[in-house]
């Protein structure tokens, strides 16, 4: 159980999705104001800012959550290969391109703009839930890479629940072009989901809250 | 005790406080001179970036204190679970968000807007002082997850120094509204008296200072 | 085998991979537009974005490659010494330095200095190449640190690839002087090759691809 | 002497020193060219930002000597406590704080601003050399963590080094008032020595060159 490659491949998505989870802050600047405004402009720049604020505490969930799912995924897996190391590849590309998305919400969410930039931002998280899903594929597929005490059960709620994200990630594409707050509420709603999703799967496995991780 | 899940959020928490200390220096720009300024105009540069410079100095040692402070309360637990993970979610939320206040302060210590700005990085602690007891009592309430080894008047040390520094922090920002240097102080002092909680909690434990962690 | 310097430094050098290619996606600014720029003005920027999309997914999979090659490398050692440590640092120092061709490649592709960026960008990994035959050569040279486990044919296959790669390097920084496009496919092309070889070198090894690292 | 404590600080030191190296490279700024540049202007700019090469080269160079005589210092210690732990501290905040002085080199080198640059760059290692100082006092004084298998002769080769570090920093910092140039290489020529040391001792320690770290 002990592989190496595993565990230093996890190791390293580990890094990127904490590197990656730390920058989005850069993408808030601090506001530009006269020399002589007071306390008051001061908080008024800081409200304007709105956007700034939201987008980066949806990114810095989303890519936790997202964390959390790709230890799930490895947690399933009693090994890796070509196909694997692939799709990882993929799935980290995506996890790094999050500031992007991230800083363009940031920048139009209340202009004109906005809904261009909400859509741009579920459709990231739409490529990213193919990804989740050809990991998935890699692993599953005939259980080429599956863990013996894995049940067949076990991967089936997991290959419905990432099914549905892609379908509702497609969903939330749509209604951001048509209402802004909609699509990305779409959005969030998943990431609850998964969170959720979580939850059950552990529940199932463990006795005491205290020993489960 | 080996728990593989504990360890891996510990790790990851770890590289999140790490990359947040980095990034601090990002915020101290290279001032913009004439092309024939000469050394002592370069100095003159230097000493009007003091904002910066304190800013910097006082958040990375306030990230240092929050990282050994982090390990501390994780010593606590002899495990993880939800509400756990939930409540480090929140406080690496905070973390990675310290850059942004940092900025902030160096920007506008000194200007019309430094109370305000002073107040927002109080703040900013005041709401990390709130995660970090939400991290405390997810563990010790009704001992949830609490080692066995674990006394309860140690608890109840750790206890009153988080509840303590809600209250100092949130006096700081009244503070920071009336006098920027005052706040700012108040804040700093609530470090110090944390460095010197660990060192008294760790003196009851060790016996010789050499092998104290 | 379990040699403290050699996994310090693996880890090090994998934080090193790690953080240069997160920071990657820094280079991909938002775009500048109108106030009420509306989704179809957002998307025509997007649009236009394409040098930095190019750019950014290109570097990551070539650092991607590279770090793959980097384990690799130092799963031939037996440990490490001074030339090995200096190598290394040399290959360390062209990994740091990716994101700045990276930068220019999505600033100048498209514009009449592409052809010159395209030529830094692609000279960039002919110094990298060189370093990486340094590394080699510090480890197999008379056989000086290499595990008396791997063959001198499997030596012979490793320095080949690596020398053909500082070849085709040198050409595709000549080609790109007279075609962008050309120049940078012939780099491309390269790591698809360094990926093969990888898979080649892999399956001669394993039996299972499950067990494969 | 599995010291769980130290392990993890020295993780954490490893950690920042990774992110503050790889942080230089954001120093180095694509030049501005008109839209119509050509290959010739594109290299003529390239070569304009021979300081920020430079810059990024030395830094780099002098982070990674860093890192390298910190392990070195952590190897004597057979443990950590509260003084160390606060040297140690402010050891990393001079190495995150070492991107600063190389965006001033790389900005002012070449102009008349460029010897307080240089000043400064070589004052920061000034007091980072004071910082190493206190740190090998902390472990050295009266042998308080010095593990038993350390001899005093080795201490007192590397309190000797540490000493002229500080007084040829301080030079450097004097000569670069004069000559940019002089200053800068005196502060070079001492990393120089510095990796000389580390092999001598390492020399004097391990057999064979395959098995020392």
């Amino acid at each position: 159980m002990a592989d190496q490659g595993k565990g230093r491949i996890e190791q390293f998505s580990d890094g990127v999705f904490a590197i990656a989870l730390t920058l989005l802050i850069l993408e808030i600047r601090p506001p530009t104001l006269d020399g002589d405004a007071d306390t008051g402009q001061f908080f008024a720049a800081m409200v304007g800012l709105w956007p700034s604020f939201l987008a980066f505490v949806l990114s810095f969930f989303v890519v936790l959550v997202m964390w959390v799912n790709h230890h799930e995924l490895f947690a399933l897996a009693r090994g890796v290969d070509r196909p694997f190391l692939f799709a990882n590849g993929f799935l980290l590309l995506m996890v790094t391109f999050v500031p992007f998305p991230t800083a363009l919400l940031a920048r139009f969410l209340g202009t004109a703009a906005g809904r261009g930039a909400t859509a741009f931002y579920c459709g990231t998280f739409l490529v990213t839930g193919v990804a989740y899903n050809l990991l998935f594929f890699s692993v599953a597929h005939n259980r080429r890479l599956v863990r013996p005490d894995v049940s067949d059960e076990e991967l089936a709620v997991v290959r419905r629940a990432y099914r549905l994200g892609v379908f509702v990630y497609a969903g939330s594409v749509g209604l951001a072009f048509w209402n802004a707050a909609v699509g990305l509420g779409t959005c969030v709603s998943l990431w609850l989901l998964w969170v959720r999703l979580n939850y059950k799967r552990r529940r199932s496995h463990d006795r005491s809250p205290a020993e489960e991780r």
